[in-house]
């Protein structure tokens, strides 16, 4: 662990950015205003309130709430304290959650919807804002968890990824540096869930740098618009969807959305110029880099050199990326492995399971002779649909509880809207209908995860141990 | 210390960039070209000769020499051991380098002058070359120390600052976020002696981040001016009697100059427009933040938010700044007391003394309420004379050394050229002359130190506890 002297943690930003920016707006939330002195009294309240209730260094904390400021407020108190803030993903099942909190073993849980176990959020308002400002007395070191988010359902089980300080901070200097923020002047509109890294990457950069940030926690896109509007939004987190959605609601140019520049997707008809025109956005190009949640977004850039072979650009200028053949051994420049990284911005490592010397990511990349990186795949799947991933172990596992089902195969599929749907192809021991089987897991998983389509086949393609070939399964019902 | 999975060194930085950018020049020195590969594959070969010499792990080498790209080779070597490069002042007396080397005490000395105990490191240039280029099996963290610079002698005794890997790289990405150079774009002229941060700290960041650097170990005018032409320079580290030479020596504008657009200093008559005409920089304006060789170069700056109260710009977005009473109790707003920090760039310590919970900078400054900063000046007083610092206490010891001299204090008053120059107001006990005592001054410490003028005084100013007060000096003899 590093030593306090050479840490910079958030609750140290928190702090700093109070006494440097006293009065400059921070956090827009909905009607409400918060300055960054605001953010930091805020933050030692909720500190003192969770500290009365014994939690402290070391702990975590769920959020079972909307990604309001308060989950912010959270994040810093928890930062104060030595803790780590959990958000859990409000779209889960009640059985999801369950096993989600089993998992993260908070030393509390604050919810806003009512939860076994869990502290009723709303209820707690007036406490806390009657709990003392004063700075928590701790001063814990950087390379501490301070954020745990959920990810990687390789094994059918999400696993708790603990994101430090020092990566936190790490990677928004790396951010400003690229300029994905304008250190001072970004204006961002944070519309995604708050238990995505994708979300916090900029809004805690912008944070960190003195840019204002715009909480939407109950996105639609006429009310997205009217923010946008309003805060002179210059960057936002949007997907595809909400971009048609709000090309429809500014039809009559009702909105001035001239400000808003930099947005990470286009809509799904990329020749309609209504979108460019009613923004400053320039036509989005490929990917720019590759990242997940482990090393807190992303460890390549594609502005990191002149264009090359691959297309995720040249690894971070703070990421040791390397890619890996099976044994470990580095690959040869233009042979596919399994990328790994080492650096300041790797989680601290799952729940109960620390990394070893270099984070293996578990996705296959390659390294080209001119220094550019190419992402595959992942060495096991995952589905991306939206903003979500669905790991079709995960789905495989629900679908295998259904008596009718002998054995199942889960596979993305081109979707023009989501990028890729969920379709499984499946194995029946008994009579039933695709509709049974995508209501059967709805009941055990989230709904974004059931499948879109069900195939019936009379035998899953096998490899010689008898495994399912799941190349074969794309092959023959991947499109 | 930091684990090694969450590090990234200069051994990392050098390893990757010969990956990332194999084939794009790093380094240019004189006519000789460096690729990323090719400085990847010196520091090799030099850290392997150096190895079997016995460097290894926590040592320190000592470079006594220009600052060509040897002094690069060396440092990438040492980061590679896990030593450290103390780069020496090679305008140094005889007499202060022995003492510089009783300090640093380092396991080898490279000169390439004569010097007792060192290797000659010209003698040694085909057994570098010769030696294996593979890469040293050592993985250090980053928390260790890499550079030694010498500093602040309050006590009249240079101090050796141990500056870390992390450090460096922290500074390395703030650098970039606020422009001071442009990630893969800047074309640095590091014209600059190799024993001050103030060069290492753009020339290191622009390596990380793939940009050009040209050394120019032994700058005159006009050898500036041709490689400012010839590698389409665009930042140098310049100071005002170089930017006069420039002037004159390309008076006829035989050299194009107008690459060059960011310069940290301006011509001695900044009304003067040949300099704004010959070049791309915009008129200088005031400081651009506070920092020091301890804190790796800056840790507030300009560009951290709107202008304000004080001069020296906001608190670094990672550097946790306080002003404390002697007590060590914050400051108010508003209210002089020493400026401390905490961060990852801070050194390790100086050798032999590590710092505590915060740094303290030795330096007097104000936090106003609106969050600027201003320097007020030092606890104990350092003269800027161009690019160096002169210490008064040394002076004070070397004069004392004079058999004429009962007492002495040393002062720097306003000097067009450079800034401050050094006065010494002396109480004789018997006759001599000032030339006497420059020329005295001048046999036991650096040439750049020596007194330019001498006042003699029947009686020295003292306060009631019989100290010489400073204060009444400046007042009298300090204009």
């Amino acid at each position: 662990m590093t030593d306090v002297l050479h840490s910079f943690t958030l609750a140290d930003m928190v702090r700093q950015q109070a006494r440097v920016l006293p009065g400059t707006t921070a956090i827009v939330d909905g009607d409400d205003r918060y300055t960054f002195a605001d953010m930091d009294r805020a933050a030692n309240r909720w500190a003192n309130w969770l500290a009365a209730r014994s939690v402290g260094l070391g702990d975590r904390v769920a959020w079972h709430g909307p990604g309001d400021v308060r989950t912010l407020h959270l994040l810093f108190a928890a930062a104060k304290l030595g803790a780590a803030l959990v958000p859990l993903n409000v779209r889960n099942t009640a059985e999801e959650t369950a096993r989600a909190l089993e998992t993260a073993a908070p030393a509390l849980v604050l919810s806003t919807t009512p939860l076994d176990g869990a502290i009723d959020a709303d209820a707690q308002a007036p406490a806390v804002r009657a709990a003392p400002a004063d700075e928590p007395a701790i001063d814990p070191d950087d390379e501490r968890p301070v954020l745990g988010v959920f990810t990687g359902a390789f094994s059918g089980r999400p696993k708790l990824a603990l994101l430090t300080h020092r990566g936190i901070v790490t990677q928004s200097l790396v951010t400003a540096a690229y300029r994905l923020i304008e250190p001072g002047a970004t204006r961002y509109l944070a519309s995604g869930p708050m238990f995505h890294v994708g979300v916090h990457l900029k809004l805690l950069a912008n944070y960190l740098f003195g840019g204002l940030s715009v909480l939407a926690p109950h996105p639609d896109a006429a009310a997205l618009c009217r923010l946008i509007e309003r805060e002179r939004v210059t960057s936002a987190l949007l997907f595809t969807p909400s971009i048609d959605q709000m090309i429809q609601a500014n039809a009559d140019r009702r909105h001035d959305l001239s400000s808003l520049r930099d947005v990470p997707a286009q809509p799904s008809d990329p020749s309609d110029g209504a979108w460019y025109e009613m923004t400053s956005c320039l036509r989005a190009s490929g990917p720019t880099g590759y990242g997940q949640t482990e090393t807190y977004a992303m460890v390549s850039f594609e502005a990191r050199g002149p264009s090359g072979t691959g297309a995720f650009g040249r690894p971070s200028p703070v990421a040791a990326v390397g890619v890996a053949r099976p044994g470990g051994i580095e690959s040869a420049p233009g042979e596919p492995g399994e990328i790994t990284v080492r650096g300041p911005q790797i989680m601290a490592g799952y729940l109960g399971e620390p990394v070893g010397i270099r984070h293996r990511t578990g996705d296959l990349g390659v390294f080209h002779p001119d220094g550019t990186l190419d992402f595959v795949g992942p060495v096991q799947e995952v589905i991306k649909t939206g903003m979500e991933n669905v790991y079709p172990a995960e789905v495989e596992i629900a679908l295998r509880r259904h008596p009718a089902v002998a054995e199942a195969c889960v596979i993305g599929i081109p979707d023009p809207q989501w990028g890729s749907s969920v379709r499984a192809v499946v194995e029946a021991g008994a009579e039933c209908t695709a509709d049974e089987l995508i209501e059967h897991t709805r009941r055990h998983i989230a709904s974004y995860k059931k499948p879109r389509s069900v195939i019936f086949v009379a035998k899953l393609p096998r490899n010689a141990a008898g495994q399912v070939d799941r190349g074969a399964v794309h092959q023959k019902w991947g499109s």
